[in-house]
């Protein structure tokens, strides 16, 4: 067997990480245990919220301490095992890390086998049919409680949430408007993903008077990717008893000390809204029916699927820095090579 | 019959309100239309959600223009009417004006009929036995679902709400912290209303370290009153999965063109919080087990009513001012003279 290969922390980022951040390491591969199985990855899933672990600091996980390898969702293939429930070829996925082989147990976070599709890439399970999906589903259905004929706002909207999410409202019969960082963004929501509208929020002066001329109706349920100021435009837009789905803050993950101000937080009482705040690995009872329903769509063929995908180990650092300074469009995912 | 004396708006307030801010007026009172009835105002409840309403710019409730009369709950008799189901002498409240005369319909808003109890003060159903009452009890059931041995904290915990929330959140089995503004306050928190323990915020460099020092197991119900920089600090001391009932923003009130920062706000998802803004007026079918349960509570009479009354419709102006300053402790209330 080889030796297993890591993406460990050179030093914690200042700002947008740069790929010096991060240096690979080779270790040994640890006698399994009891209970126990060996993974050998295939694909890590690009997540912002990686970024809020290297700072040295508690977040909702451990702080990644210097040389420490970088905790990770991936997916793999199991090939070895002392866990009656886990046999060699079968592919899994789970909060693992940044590294060529992975040890496993029952009690790995957001641990699930994958049972792919005949003609569905592999890719895609760590995507839109992956945690990045189920993240999409859950947040819309359990947090948004979304019915037909909400008027539903998402920033992030081409993000590997946000690309999901758009998706998904519009079949379940919402106005969907998409808020983005770039005119192209905005042609990939509108033409690809099918959004009723998209604003590019750098070109905007007003951000809630923009949101206001497309919605004239008021908004119903903001699912934010991104906090902040856009945040903070939002909750000047929002219906009475309407919700804000609190799934990412990415306008503060590159700079955790110095986060930014949100003013209009009287709107949260004055116009009664729920803004509430989800992991998906509390909602492990709510994934089977996001897994069923992305499957069907994706197989349907009309569901797009954005990838900005990137192989071997080596560019998983690189990768992971391109998604933090918002040049990515999809999920980014790093394809481990044979 | 008299005439009908107002108090109207004579200058919209620049910060914190003063009695130059409104002035007295009299008018005739309206001929009854069928369906309206008359009352003969009693008490006035003094809100700061009031100041939101006089600056001129929509809030939940149209703006009060200049000239234009107070809106604001009262409590009165009615001395005539034209609607079947209210007969003279009936007590009710509503959302009316500060005037000695109101013309009420089933439209009013809140419209209560008031059942008052031998023995205890009417006074009190404007306050612990009315809507700041039943708001606490609201917020704390409906908003924070507390359970017993949740750990709660309360700020402005000596104000008309949060003095009441206290009490509540007591009985119910929770362990109660109370913020406040001042020593005189944190006393009569702890010694009257049997807050386990209180944090005057003026003399505390980092609240978030001192409600963390008497809260060891974190806190699971943040029942905010004041919004801006305690909330702030209240964000970093929630436990996963925490609730923050949002009842006001008193912070922000004096200065609604600019609002105090929140920087804190990522600890929303990290920690899964639910935030959660809510005015009664919305909550009508929760009204009456707290209207049952409070009464219950006083009549009991270990339940603690704190009040700042004046006397005279012409100390309506300055009592608010004193309430807005924070000067005042428990329910402040205006009695109209007979």
């Amino acid at each position: 067997m080889q030796k297993n290969i890591q993406v460990v922390l050179n030093r914690h980022p200042a700002g947008i990480p740069v790929p010096e951040d991060f240096a690979l390491a080779e270790k040994a591969i640890p006698d399994l245990q009891e209970g126990q199985f060996l993974i050998r990855n295939r694909y890590f899933s690009m997540e912002p919220a990686i970024r809020g672990w290297l700072n040295g600091k508690p977040n909702y996980f451990e702080p990644i301490g210097l040389g420490e390898v970088i905790r990770a969702p991936s997916m793999g293939e199991v090939v070895a095992s002392r866990h009656p429930d886990y046999q060699p070829g079968e592919l899994v996925r789970g909060l693992n890390n940044w590294e060529t082989y992975s040890v496993l147990s029952k009690d790995t976070i957001l641990l699930e086998k994958v049972h792919p599709s005949a003609g569905v890439p592999l890719s895609y399970y760590v995507g839109a049919l992956g945690p990045s999906g189920h993240t999409a589903y859950v947040g819309l259905h359990q947090i948004g409680r979304i019915q037909a004929g909400d008027t539903v706002v998402i920033s992030a909207a081409v993000g590997a949430v946000g690309s999901v999410a758009g998706q998904i409202a519009k079949r379940r019969g919402c106005r969907v408007i998409g808020l983005v960082g770039s005119d192209e963004k905005a042609r990939i929501a509108t033409e690809q993903l099918g959004f009723d509208a998209t604003i590019n929020y750098r070109k905007t002066e007003n951000l809630s008077a923009a949101v206001q001329a497309v919605c004239p109706n008021g908004v119903d349920v903001y699912f934010d990717n991104v906090g902040g100021a856009t945040l903070d435009a939002m909750l000047l837009t929002m219906n009475v008893g309407g919700r804000i789905i609190g799934c990412g803050m990415i306008s503060g993950y590159n700079q955790q000390d110095n986060p930014p101000p949100v003013y209009n937080l009287w709107e949260i009482v004055s116009r009664q809204l729920e803004f509430k705040g989800f992991l998906l690995f509390s909602y492990a009872d709510a994934i089977p029916a996001a897994v069923a329903q992305l499957e069907e769509w994706v197989r349907a063929g009309d569901f797009k699927v954005l990838e900005y995908k990137r192989i071997g180990i080596e560019q998983t650092a690189p990768l992971f820095c391109e998604l933090m300074s918002g040049k990515t469009v999809g999920k980014a995912v790093l394809e481990l090579s044979e």
